[in-house]
């Protein structure tokens, strides 16, 4: 594999470098202020405005949509490289660029499936940053790992269809900003297993849409809309709101997940460079019995330990990568089953000893540290448990030896 | 060794373990709902109160105290029995039956080293869950687990003491009922390092005292007083708040500390048991792909190993703290090293696997299972990280190969 | 449970512990030099001989059956502490006191089992070492593991029995000392799963025994009489020579294993606390890089590690051995599951460490160390795999969860 | 980093696939007939001698060479393809190709830094595989990872050399093949540290060298001459048997030691795919407790991480290869450290996966998983241990946050 940035995804690098340097890493505590200042965990707050401002002046926008027409027209290999680095301020970086979860996966999901009026309606603002959107997937009743027990409906009625159910961890969707979601649900009981399923937008005003509640991360409410818990009653939406076909909604969720996984995983590897980072400045700094704790060997462990768990890490996503722009995103399905293995892994990892090094400041929020744990502990669950991946990547490789 | 529980201390179990069914665990949705209502985190909620009288009528109180005056009266080992079952609940069975940390260190404290004075005044209310205490040791600006490293400073002024320093960590102070701290600092610079050190009590009326912010841990802002940061500004106290004599403070910490860690690990190995609890009742209850978790490989792999964790981590609890009561704690030093180290991340272990068996759910406040976890997670730090208990045990071990 | 050694468990351990440094450890290299001398792998030296005549002169003899008229009468949790300190020189002391694999296996079924003429011909000889004897279970073609995948075959001829199969990791088999075999085999492949299978006693001298050849373990060709694979064509027996009923073989294999299986625990305990006593020698006495071995961190945290892990697998052993005590072999059955999972891969981690610390020379056979890993290694798999005992502990746990 | 295979290496890479399929893995039960036959454990068996020829015959000769003169003339990227294919089947494969420790990094030495006489006799023999070669670096009594600590003397005496010492684990050493050696001495115990020391070429007929015994690996006595220890007691060499000058011998050592440890670690990789075809043919062949061994979870969890694991050291190996190419062995040294300490670990946990999945099998000769893994655990040790790599590669990171 040839796992180089192109010579245009080194422009996009520098420029994105320096992005960060100048606006980026030191506006992070003026960010925190100004959400802290409005008292609404949800603030949309200037600082991150003037940001998406700058990164739009300086074409740092879309990255994540290899479609040139409506996106930056990267390829995966080369917006793993930039989506790395904005995992080293996770919080923000990936905003100001407007390549956020999830609203990256529904802009794929309606580049790619939805027709014109839906692209017109929902895409274009998405695009813009102008709203925001959510993704109506996992329910509290069930292990939604495995989509055939999706149990919410969607049901045919008249020029309308009606949604209800439970959905949960439905990501920025308390945020005033999110103004759609695309919501999964059972259209047709009878159907074979994964032809049930069908996935259609709706707005966030319609009626029958309650927020039951906001879900912690180890105990963390996160901004950005949070995680909550919604309530879907005898939701209406019209007929033409349905992307794709009836039944298509697993193929779609295949379709989108795919890119969602490695995205995760490039901004997880930046996210334990940043912790390297702080566990490295720390050690220098930081003095116990006498001796610093970069010259105690255990340190040194976590250090090189560290060192060569991002690397083989990082080559691992590159080739992930490198391999859906050659083979495209399904030939490299267990490719990203493999680095949705390791990556949250090996970045709990990482973090969990840089919170070490860190002493009681690892635990709080003075760091970003235990911040960027929670997340990557989750991801050993989103998007499918390390279990589920582990479990197709054996049945994978054991084909191979099976008796013809 | 003999492992077993006394008679005694068997019909205090039997209590407790009722104490527990009928009173603790149907009440623990009622004690989160009182606090939320109560919109106060460190509200001390009714139902709290009506559990330590329940507790206080049966005699489950106090147990942790080996005094018989004060306290129950009881073994280290028949107290290790007591207070794992108190950890199956840690919000409320420690602090119903006035076992919680950091009380119980600074009663331990009182008892031993304070004056008739200072246990008329703060040793008795505190017997009597009148009030509650703090404990400021941890620094923000040092390796606070290198005794030497602290810079708060206790300075003698006629016939007062004048305190000044920041701290951190102080578990409780944030609780409208904790109305004294035990207060660490130097009060002579110039003695030998381990000799420098004083404690002495501060009333948190004093003027001077001041607290900066409370500290989340992993996200979680705790109740029951939290752990803020404090700054004392020239905080005066009388001189008579000594405890013990000046150059005192390490050989008291250390007393204190050997029994607060092994009560640490005791609840850890309860909380373990809950988590073993959930996740089981959870593997027969959740079915994906066909199939009940229970029947996957890997939930049986999880299940067994925490089950020979935990029984493995017990019984290392047990035998240090019955050599506590055979050869003291200042003669267990070494076992209680062993079991700081085991338990903190045995627990950890399990609670991240029973985490993993919730799924969405693992992560957010519906089982107790990620605030634990977080706790846990802290305690691989708290007195005294993992490392440093690591280094004292190996030296130890070698000093009996070393050429005599 | 109390764990402490009885009275006259003391008096053992006593003699014991002189027995190994007055005797055992000061032969161990003239007991490899007689073997090396002789030119025969499976060669019973003089000093072996001499050992024996001396533990026997001591009582040390036939520790490990419970029974006090053939053996010493101990309780199992006596045992355990004996037979760990045996572990230490696991060559010699276990064989010097009559207490070697599978030797003890199989005088434990004669004892339980046997006729009184079958216990006249091997049991007596077995008692006092005259003989030696092998157990023919495992089979190269099944995962034997699991009973019932057995297909060696024991068919009724008349008066005798005719044996027929293949079968090897046959231990012992291969000195010229081994004179009868219990050999595992179907005799009615159509009752039921657990009752197909008997044991039979087999003279090693009867014509169609075939040694195939020996295997070595991890590179390791055993002296003791090694690991043979063996042939059995059409080898005809006495009917007198069943041991039970046809039917019983299951039933008896599983009485079998159980202390087999605890034994082997019990001897690794001491195998890794005779690697601690390496490792730590050779950290004091080692220097690299300017600095003694034993004052590197990484070092110190493996002893450190190596001493808690070690201590809780004794216990575990202990609590185990007890437990036979009072609730007998098949009560105690999921916690000799739990150490089996627990002993071997402790042993292996500390022995890996030792290693370690011992550079090249952990490699070769300067130390023990490189054997005893191999032996740790192999109890992983021997006796049931790690992780049928886990699927058994697992289940047998989630038992109490079901629904009722 | 373009880590792709050259249009060069592709051929060699077809050319080496067919070779395998047609030639080696055919000829492997021949290999250990014919030593077997020989009775002698260093024999050169004619199926070898054949390999070689056939191979020199396809221009898969001296591919690790990467000077077009003497070698392949390969860059390290391209032969770390072909060298990873070779460690499919380590004992015949490296050798098939004179690609075999310790000889290349002789070769590379003699290539480097000999002397036209001394290339022409004695690189120009081995490149023709006509002989072999040791290297005498290792010493029993210190720890040789630091050069440093190395005893043994090279006196200049008028027109020799005079070389005394003990020196073990020289590879090669005892087949009578081996006809020179590089021995490493001290010949300035008065200049600086790293300038003490030199290397010399002494031919392994001179009189005074004794081999004093050969060491087994973890039991295993190897072929290929072994690894003895030997005695040098005033062994003269002519003083043109220096290589460089005198000081010069830890400098020549890191050299040699650069492309040593990366090819140990290509040829790691290939052997860990060899365990994991073997894990996963046996995982679809057996069966125990009525399933498949590869449809339960565990051995589903072990291929899945097998596979992560394997392929991301790969990725590493070939960065490491692909570095040296760009910025020299020198300026890739830390990468070369990243590898050391991740290919045998790797190594070392897949071969124990496909060691337990085969049962006892795992453990004896019958299949190459025992004696690999052995070789995968030294490689933790031999060339610097992983406590060695990790502290540099440490070091060198924690510089760069060092204040300035």
């Amino acid at each position: 594999m040839d796992l180089r940035l192109s010579a245009r995804g080194e422009e996009f690098r520098d420029s994105l470098l320096d992005f960060l340097d100048v606006h980026v890493y030191p506006n992070e505590a003026r960010y925190a202020a100004e959400i802290e200042a409005s008292g609404e965990r949800h603030h949309h707050p200037a600082v991150l405005r003037e940001l998406q401002d700058e990164a739009r002046r300086r074409g740092l926008w879309n990255l994540f949509l290899p479609d040139p027409e409506h996106g930056a027209g990267l390829s995966n290999l080369d917006y793993a490289y930039l989506a790395e680095l904005t995992g080293r301020s996770p919080l923000i970086a990936p905003e100001a660029l407007n390549c956020n979860a999830p609203d990256t996966g529904n802009m794929e999901v309606l580049h790619l499936f939805g027709t014109p009026e839906q692209q017109q309606q929902w895409l274009h603002p998405l695009l813009e940053a102008e709203i925001r959107s959510a993704f109506f997937m996992t329910e509290p009743d069930v292990a939604s790992s495995d989509a055939r027990n999706i149990r919410s409906r969607i049901e045919r009625d008249g020029d309308e269809y009606v949604l209800n159910g439970r959905k949960w961890w439905s990501t920025g969707a308390a945020s005033p900003r999110c103004r759609v979601g695309i919501f999964m649900g059972v259209t047709d009981p009878d159907e074979q297993p994964y032809r049930q399923q069908s996935m259609i937008l709706v707005p966030m005003d319609t009626p029958g849409i309650e927020i039951v509640r906001e879900l912690p991360v180890f105990g963390h409410y996160d901004g950005h809309g949070g995680h909550p818990e919604l309530r879907f009653t005898d939701v209406r939406v019209p007929a033409g709101n349905l992307i794709g076909q009836e039944g298509d909604g697993f193929r779609i969720a295949q379709e989108r997940l795919g890119p969602g996984r490695i995205h995760h995983c490039m901004r997880l590897i930046g996210m334990a460079e940043r912790a390297f980072d702080l566990m490295c400045e720390r050690a220098v700094a930081r003095e116990t019995f006498g001796k610093h704790l970069a010259r105690q060997g255990i340190v040194q462990h976590w250090i090189a330990q560290s060192r060569v768990r991002i690397e083989q890490a990082r080559l691992l996503t590159l080739e992930a990568a490198a391999l859906m722009d050659t083979v495209g995103n399904k030939g490299a399905r267990m490719e990203i089953s493999a680095i949705k293995i390791v990556a949250p892994q090996m970045a709990e990892w990482v973090l969990d000893k840089a919170i070490q090094v860190h002493g009681g400041a690892g635990f709080s929020n003075d760091t970003p540290l235990a911040m960027m744990w929670a997340h990557a502990r989750t991801l050993r669950m989103a998007d499918g448990p390390d279990e589920v991946h582990e479990m197709a990547l054996a049945r994978r490789e054991l084909k191979r030896y099976l008796p013809q």
